[in-house]
C-alpha cells in the first residue's frame, strides 16, 4: 500500500476512534478545575505527533496551558507549512439542552456531537491523521511541516503570541495552515481570507451596597439593573450603529470589490432565518445579512446577571449588576483602543447614583489574507480535486486573533482551510462534525501537501 | 405573680429560646423544595396557640400551605382583635454574603440575626407572647382576639383570600393587628397608616431557537440580551416617570395634608445615603425621597439574567434573556389592570426580531387607613408608654395586601404595629431583629389589649 488516499479509506475507524478519545476529555480553558484535563488532551497529542516519526516533538509549558509543538523539516527547497490548533474547547453549558452528553462523543444523522468535535479538536486533527497517511504508507512527507497546537484559544490566547515571539526561529515557515473555520455550505468548501479582530469587557453596576426591600427603597434608590440595562441600551442605535465615540474612526471602509464578492456568495436569507427560527434579521443600517456578520463590527451582550434568578417571585433591589459585552472588530480596529474607548464611554453613560467597574478580558486584531497568495491557492486546488466542485473564498465574522500576529510576528499568510459548516453549532449544544467532512478533511489536508510545492515555483 | 408586665420581665429568656426555635426552621415559601419545613413552622405555632388556652385552634389545609387559625371569644362588649402574622420567610440568597449562618440565629450587638428574625416571625411572636402574659399571669385577655397565621406571604398569599372569603365568619372582627411593618427609626414608634400595592411580572424575551456563535453572527441576528436591556430601558424617562401608557390613570394624588404630614417626619438624607454607600438618591422628578419610597408608585428590576455568567469569557449570542420585573402601586391602582397594561406595553416594545413572553406573579392592592380610627388611637397609646415617647404615623413603601383583602371582605380597618426598624435587612443578607424590640414589642402588644375596651367606647 503506497498512495496516503488509499490508507485514509482503509483507516476511517481508527480516526474516527482516535478522534473520539481526544473528544472525551473536557479540556475547557475557561474553566479553572479543569487544568489536568487539559494536560490530558495534550498528551494525546504529543503521543499522536511522536508516532508520526518527526524529527521534533516537545511539550512547551507557558504560564497557563501547555503548547505543543512537533517538527519535521527536511528539506531546503520546499515550503514550510505550520499547522496551527487548538486542543481546548468552550464550556458545554447550558448541559440540559445536549441531545447527548456533551463529552461522550455519539454519532446520529452522519454527524460526531460533542463538545469540540468541530471548534477545534475534530478540525486540527485532519492534518496530524494527513501527515500519517504519508508516514505510514511509506511516502514522503511532501513539505516541511510544523505543529503548533495550543490550549487556550478559548480564553484568548495569552500566552501563544509571547510563545511565538519567544520562538520566532523554531516557527519559521512559509505559511500557516488552520482549519478553524466554516466552509461556507455543506459541500461548498470555501477558504476564509477575512476574520473579525474581539474586545470583550466585562462590566459591573454598584448601587446600594446591599440589597434591598424593593417595597421600601423602590422609587426612591437608584436600580443597578435598571442602570445597566439603560446604559447598554445606549451602546446602539435603532440602526444598529454602535454609538461609542471614535469606534468606526480606523474602520476600513467595504471596497465596490468586497461587496461584490460578498454579493456573489450564494446565501438565502429566508433559510437562514428559518433555520435560526427568527421572523427578521437586525443588523447595522445599509449593510447586508453576509456583510453584517463577516465585514462589518459588532457589539453584543454576551452575558447578564443580577438580583434574583430563582424560582417565584422575590422583591429585592439588589445591591449589584453585571454584563459581559463583546465587540467584533474589523481591519484596522485596535482592540486595546476600542476596550479603553468602550470603558470610557461605558463610565461616561453611568449617573451619580451608582459606581462601575469596566474590565477588559482577551482581544485581538481583524486580519484579511492576499487572495493572490499561492498558498490559497494550492488549497483551492486540493479542495476542488476532494470536493468536486469550486471553492468560494469569504470573509469570516468569528475571530482567530493569532492570524494577525502570525502576520505581525512570523511575516506569513495563513490560510484558513475550514471543514465545518456554519450551523454545527460551535460554543452551543449540541456542536457537532460531520463524519464525512472530517474524512474529507483529511483527504484534502494530504493533497493540499502533495500540491503545494509545485504552486510555490 | 399577677401582672403580665412583669410576667413578661421576667420570662425574656424562655421567648427568646422559642423565638430561635421558630428561626431555625427554614421555611421558604418561594422555595418548592421545602414544604416540609412550612409545616413544620405551622406545628410549631399550633402548639404555641395551644398552650393560651385558647377556645378554639385549629390547622386548616389549603391548596398551597396551611393557615394556622387560633381564638377566644368570651366577651360580648369587648372589641375583637384579629391577629394576623406569617411565617414563611424570603430565601436567604446570596447565602454567602451571610455573617452568620441565615437558619442559625445568633445574637450580636443585641440583635437577632437570621431570616425572618423581623419578617415576619419575629414581630409576629410578639403577640402570642403578649397574650400568655396575661393567661400565665392569671389575668383575663381583656379583648376578643383570634389569630390567623400563614404561610404564602412572600409569594403573594394566594390561598389566603379565598380563605378570608369562605370564613368570613369565623374571621369576623373589629379591627385586625399587624405588625410586619418597620418602626420609623430606632426608639422612634411609628404607625403605618399606608401600604404599596404590587404587580410582580417575569418577562422572556427569545431570538434564535439556540445559543450561537457571537462571531458567526453577531451583528447580523439581534440579541435578545440588548433587546431586553433596551425594551427595559424604555420603561421609564430620565425623571423617572413610567412610560407604560395609562399607569397613572388611577393614582389618588397626594394631597397637601399627605405632602405635610411626610415633611414632618424626622429624615435625614445625609445619613440615609451613608447608610447605603450611595453618593445620590434618584426617583421620580418633583417628589421627596419619603415620598417616592411609599407614597408613589415604582417600578423596579428584581432580576435579569441570560447567556454566559460564568468565569472568563464565552463569545455567545444567546437564545433567551429574562427578567423579574415589579411595580409598586398606590392607591387606586389595580394590580390586575397594571398587569395588563405592562404586558401589552412590554409586548409593543419588542421588535419582530423576537418573540416575547409576558407573565404575571402576585399582585396586591395599596391600601390607606383612616387615621381617626380608634384602634390606631390605642396601638399609639400603648406605643407611647411603652417607649416613652411620641408616636409618629407614616405611609410606608412596602407591600401587605391583605390589608387592602380585610378591609375590602371583612370591612375592617388594619393597625400595622410595627416593630422592626428600616435596617432590619429584611429579605437581604443578615436580615436582624433588636432584642429589645422584641421584647417591648410584647409589652406593646399587652398593653394595646389592656386599653383597646376603653377607647371603643
Amino acid at each position: 500500500m503506497s498512495d496516503p488516499q488509499a490508507y485514509i479509506e482503509q483507516h476511517k475507524d481508527k480516526f474516527l476512534d482516535e478522534l473520539f478519545e481526544l473528544l472525551r476529555i473536557p479540556s475547557i480553558s475557561t474553566d479553572s478545575t479543569r487544568k489536568e484535563d487539559i494536560r490530558k488532551a495534550a498528551g494525546f497529542l504529543i503521543n499522536q505527533l511522536k508516532s508520526l516519526e518527526l524529527s521534533r516533538v516537545e511539550l512547551f509549558e507557558t504560564p497557563g496551558n501547555p503548547i505543543v509543538f512537533g517538527e519535521y523539516c527536511p528539506y531546503d527547497d520546499k515550503p514550510t507549512v505550520l499547522v496551527y490548533g487548538h486542543y481546548d474547547v468552550q464550556p458545554s453549558d447550558p448541559d440540559e439542552l445536549w441531545h447527548t452528553p456533551p463529552f461522550e462523543p455519539t454519532i446520529k444523522d452522519g454527524n460526531i456531537y460533542a463538545r469540540g468535535a468541530s471548534d477545534d479538536k475534530g478540525q486540527s486533527f485532519t492534518h496530524i491523521k494527513a501527515i500519517e497517511s504519508f508516514v505510514k504508507s511509506g511516502q514522503p512527507i511532501p513539505v516541511n511541516v510544523k505543529f503548533l497546537l495550543e490550549g487556550e484559544e478559548e480564553i484568548g490566547s495569552p500566552n501563544l503570541v509571547p510563545f511565538i515571539e519567544t520562538h520566532k526561529d523554531m516557527l519559521e515557515c512559509d505559511m500557516v495552515l488552520i482549519s478553524d473555520t466554516s466552509m461556507f455550505g455543506k459541500d461548498q468548501p470555501s477558504i476564509t481570507y477575512g476574520l473579525r479582530g474581539l474586545a470583550y469587557m466585562e462590566v459591573e453596576v454598584v448601587g446600594p451596597n446591599r440589597d434591598l426591600h424593593s417595597g421600601v427603597y423602590g422609587g426612591a434608590v437608584e436600580n443597578p439593573l435598571n442602570v445597566l440595562c439603560e446604559i447598554v441600551a445606549k451602546l446602539k442605535d435603532d440602526n444598529g450603529v454602535i454609538q461609542i465615540p471614535g469606534f468606526y474612526d480606523k474602520v476600513v471602509p467595504l471596497t465596490m470589490a468586497d461587496r461584490e464578492a460578498s454579493a456573489a456568495l450564494p446565501f438565502d436569507e429566508d433559510s437562514y432565518k428559518e433555520s435560526l427560527d427568527i421572523d427578521a434579521v437586525h443588523g447595522e443600517k445599509g449593510y447586508t445579512t453576509l456583510e453584517r456578520a463577516s465585514s462589518r463590527p459588532s457589539l453584543d451582550v454576551n452575558g447578564i446577571w443580577g438580583g434574583y434568578q430563582g424560582e417565584g417571585a422575590k422583591t429585592v433591589l439588589p445591591s449589584k449588576a453585571g454584563a459581559k459585552i463583546s465587540m467584533r472588530l474589523v481591519p484596522d480596529q485596535n482592540p486595546k483602543e476600542i476596550a479603553e474607548l468602550f470603558k470610557k464611554h461605558f463610565e461616561s453613560l453611568a449617573p451619580d447614583t451608582v459606581k462601575v467597574k469596566v474590565t477588559e478580558h482577551h482581544g485581538g486584531f481583524a486580519s484579511v489574507t492576499d487572495l493572490n497568495f499561492y498558498g490559497l491557492k494550492a488549497g483551492a486546488k486540493a479542495f476542488e480535486e476532494i470536493y468536486k466542485t469550486d471553492v468560494l473564498f469569504a470573509r469570516e465574522g468569528g475571530s482567530i486573533p493569532v492570524v494577525a500576529d502570525f502576520k505581525r510576528v512570523l511575516g506569513v499568510e495563513s490560510i484558513l482551510m475550514g471543514f465545518g459548516i456554519t450551523s454545527d453549532a460551535i460554543h452551543s449544544p449540541n456542536e457537532k462534525f460531520s463524519v464525512q467532512d472530517f474524512y474529507r478533511g483529511i483527504k484534502t489536508s494530504a493533497r493540499f501537501f502533495e500540491l503545494l510545492p509545485d504552486f510555490s515555483e
